[in-house]
């Protein structure tokens, strides 16, 4: 039997990571600013694939805000530290529970109801999310977002992108695409199967 | 002295509002994902007013979840009603999970500290989120976002536009813009100032 990857975090131990406070926080209000949007789209689509991003990205914020609360201890030496380091974890602690929050929303997912009435309640408009990824023939290797123009000529936005066991939140149009990059997008269906041909290699140009 | 907008809210009284699930359900969805983006601009740009628009929200959510409860109630009629019920009040359970921790984030900036740490802990980019009114002699009015070209002429994206009592989350390229409209923009502080003034009326034209 496959191990989920969220379970697999789940049961790896909690080691001290050298890493900054700063690199942490970051990662946990980036996590949080995505969590809400993929959740609402798992339940929209019914998309277990994002469902299954969600719990991978609730465990790693609970193993971030762990950390956290860790260094924060122990780089207070003073009461003007310790009230930063306060205010610190207050941010950390809601950026974890709004991906709880998040978890809780695609666990609906899991409900045996035969026609769930949810999607069709909040579902506004006709863009969809999708995951992409980049085929190592395609022409967008080696290539930055923003030179692709991949925004005014499909109208999708690139939400995130998974690169191996790491995570590129709201991509800037810096950002060089590699192969096997997988590409969270929202999009219309139009401009998602237009793009998806243009990272299959499929098509030379995006145009 | 000046009651603050969310304030009023909270002591409205809550009433019987007649509106459907579905409405209730896509503002939720809607305030969850734009409140987190807020809160945590709140916090980087030390900027209270948005802070305030957050406990707005929060306020606005608590009593969009104490609706959504009483609906849900009246509409289940049969067990099978009921375990869709039970799903939709769990997705705004977590959505006003969601604005409670948001109001959190944003409770930080009434610690009195003399140089926090916090905003340049989570700066990540250039950008920053800022709150542009639409002046009565601008060229904008009446004008479709889409027509107008913000993103591709300045780079600023719209995250919602607040019209008189009402707000219009991740507005589509179909809005049209009217006089007095508050948006609340993101994009670059060059980009932003190129707007401010087109929607001023100081540019005839956003090029």
């Amino acid at each position: 039997m496959k191990i989920p990857r969220w379970k697999k975090a789940e049961f790896e131990e909690i080691e001290y990571e050298p890493a900054s406070i700063k690199e942490i926080l970051k990662e946990m209000k980036s996590i949080s600013e995505l969590i809400v949007d993929l959740a609402y789209s798992a339940i929209l689509f019914h998309n277990k694939e994002i469902a299954e991003e969600v719990r991978y990205l609730e465990v790693r914020m609970d193993k971030l805000n762990y950390m956290i609360r860790m260094m924060a201890m122990l780089a207070a030496r003073t009461p003007e530290d310790a009230e930063q380091m306060a205010g610190i974890l207050q941010v950390a602690e809601a950026a974890e529970t709004i991906s709880n929050a998040a978890g809780d929303i695609v666990k609906i997912l899991s409900l045996k109801l035969e026609h769930p009435i949810l999607p069709r309640l909040i579902k506004e408009s006709d863009e969809v999310i999708k995951k992409l990824s980049v085929d190592e023939k395609s022409k967008a290797i080696g290539r930055k977002i923003g030179e692709l123009h991949i925004a005014s000529e499909t109208g999708v936005r690139i939400l995130a992108i998974r690169r191996k066991d790491r995570w590129i939140y709201g991509p800037s149009p810096e950002v060089r695409l590699r192969a096997n990059d997988s590409l969270i997008c929202i999009g219309t269906e139009e401009g998602l199967q237009h793009l998806k041909k243009f990272l299959k290699g499929e098509l030379e140009v995006l145009e």
